[in-house]
This record gives C-alpha cells, sequence and structure tokens, in this order.
C-alpha cells in the first residue's frame, strides 16, 4: 500500500469509515475520483460540507431538516393526534413513501441495544414520552415502527411502559407475510405471526 | 424523495455519480454522514479537496503521484529496461503487489473502446511509443499487463503494431487457470488458453 500517493490514500480511508464500504472499495472511489474534473471534486467536498452546517434536527420530531421545524411538523393538513415512532430518518421516509399515514413522527436516533451501548439515555426516548404526555400535544395513538427483530420488540416494551397510565393507544407495525411473498419460502417466525395476526378476508 | 433536506440530498447525489454507488446506498452513506461529528465531517472534506489539488501524474509513467516523479520512476533499483504498461493505477498497485515485477511502468489511463469513445487518442498511447522508441529508454521488452477481454486485447494488439519495427519485445500476461481454480468449474476459454499455453513441469 505504500505505492498509494497521501492524497489518494487519506481520502480513501474516509471512504473505508462509511458503513458498509470495504477498504477495496473505498480505494476505488478515491481512484476515481481523483480523474474528475476539479471542479467536481470540489462540489462534493462542498456538499459534504452542507452536512456539517447545512441541516438541523426538526424541533419537534427530531429529523434532519433543513429548517428549525420540517416540513412534515410545519404541515397543517397533517393529523397531530397520530405519532409515528420511527428509529430513523431512513425509516420515517420509508414510511412516509408508503401514503399511508397522515399523522406526524418522532425519530429516536436508534433502537435500545444494550451491547452496542444504545441505552435510553442516548435515544430521544425522554423527549417522546414528555411530547406524549404533554397535554397541549392532543395524541391519541404512538404506533411504534421499528424493525421486527430483538432491538425493535426491546425499544417497544421500553416505550409501552414509560406510556402506561397514559390514556394514549400504544400501537405497533403489523407483522405478516409480505406482499409476494411465497408461503413455502417464508420463515417459521413469519408465519406464525401471520396465523396469530390473521384477518377476516 | 421531497422531504430530504437540501444538504443531505446533495451529498446523496454527489455519492450516487460514484460508479458502483446506487442511489440507495448513496443516500444512506449522506444519512450516516450527517450524524458524525462535524469535525470528521470537514477532515471527509477537507480529504476530497486533496485529490483536487494535491496529487499530480508522474512526468515519466504517468501513474498518480504525490511528487512530478513518482517513488517507482525515482527508484534507482528498478530495471528500466523493463517496461509494464497497465490500463489504470489500481492494475499497477496489484502487479506491484505480487511482488514480482522489478522494471518500471506506463499508465495509460484506460483500454481502447470505441464504444465507450476510448479512442488511441484518448490514452496515453502515444507517449508510450514514444517513450519506448526513444534510444536513451534503454527499454529490451515492453510487458503488456491488460484485462484478459475485448478491450485489452484490441488495445494489446494496436500498441504491437505501433512498436512494430522496433528491437523491443513485446509480451503479454499468461493466460491460464488461476490458482486455486478447479478444472470442473473453469470455463471453456480459460481451458483452452491453459491448454494452449502448457508448459514443461
Amino acid at each position: 500500500m505504500s505505492r498509494i500517493p497521501n492524497a489518494i490514500g487519506d481520502a480513501a480511508a474516509e471512504f473505508d469509515g462509511i458503513p458498509g464500504v470495504g477498504p477495496r472499495a473505498a480505494l476505488r472511489y478515491a481512484f476515481w475520483l481523483v480523474t474528475q474534473p476539479k471542479e467536481k471534486i470540489r462540489r462534493f467536498a462542498q456538499a459534504l460540507l452542507g452536512l456539517a452546517d447545512g441541516v438541523v434536527r426538526c424541533r419537534t420530531c427530531g429529523a434532519w431538516s433543513d429548517k428549525d421545524l420540517c416540513p412534515i411538523c410545519a404541515d397543517p393538513a397533517r393529523d397531530r393526534s397520530l405519532l409515528c415512532v420511527v428509529a430513523t430518518d431512513q425509516d420515517l421516509r420509508v414510511i412516509e413513501g408508503s401514503g399511508a399515514f397522515r399523522g406526524v413522527y418522532h425519530v429516536l436516533g436508534g433502537l435500545l441495544d444494550p451491547i452496542e451501548g444504545r441505552t435510553p439515555e442516548t435515544l430521544a426516548i425522554g423527549r417522546l414520552v414528555a411530547r406524549v404526555k404533554d397535554p397541549a400535544s392532543g395524541i391519541t395513538e404512538v404506533v411504534l415502527a421499528f424493525d421486527p427483530d430483538v432491538s425493535g420488540d426491546t425499544t417497544a416494551l421500553y416505550i409501552a411502559r414509560q406510556l402506561n397510565g397514559t390514556p394514549v393507544s400504544v400501537t405497533r407495525l403489523a407483522r405478516g407475510l409480505p406482499t409476494g411473498a411465497q408461503i413455502e419460502y417464508a420463515d417459521e417466525i413469519t408465519v406464525a405471526d401471520a396465523l396469530a395476526n390473521r384477518r377476516k378476508q
């Protein structure tokens, strides 16, 4: 590796730091970028600087936003009685992309995972509970939209307990067969969930 | 997509421009980077700026280099009679990593591919021919280290013709079974190459 010019090695090291990018791909990205017009390279760097200074957390829901209040929280047409709690901004975008939700959101910033050091204090759970308990909020239902795995289950259980005694109804996304799935190839837990949650045709 | 903050969308668009990075991964990279400390984001941007201003092409071989003359061309221990021609800096690094080559290099910047618009004029072929034909160069053998595919074959043929009539010997990397391959799963062309190029045990 000693023959790599410093500038290329430095850039590759930064790409390599991105989760999901391996050292080989990182080097390929750096070697590709160095061949690009200087104007393009500077625009790329400028775009990254925008991530440091051009984006803030929405003061209400915690999603990344151009402004202090995100477009969803600022939209008077959204149903403020219905609050969807998501782990990440990406999950928010997927829910939003389904077009099936017209309420508002709360972004936790992750799911509980003691091994990874993600305790309740590292997530926006306290702010969620305060938001839901605020009599002015008008929230009647909290939909927990977490991954159907151990972290998701743990986080859902924890939040449900925190909201115990409040009049809001706490729900969670349904589990079952995904559209297009073949029962023949479905895993046992998914099939068991689909059976337990069966609905009238 | 309308809900993505501009700064995150801009950064994702730049990542998406990298060959091999899809729009989903690009968005994931941007959403990850925005959560990083500002100092880290700025260092990343700075590393990219280094690609615009901190690296040059070696004046002799054309490889990316910290200095005007790359470490290999500047190394008096290298065999200057043996010239290895590669398409890219990455290929150079792989040859160099094998530890089996002690000559010097020439980086073409790609392989001939008329469909992609890569004509001889877009590559450093003219400079290669001039370098080889220069009586002061002392080059006696040109090893063409190109991918064993149509572009590699075309480029090798073209260069061999350009060097026709010079006393240098033009060779190409051997084709055959890669180490660890199983004949049972080898493709027919590789087996045919391995047979045609068979050697005494």
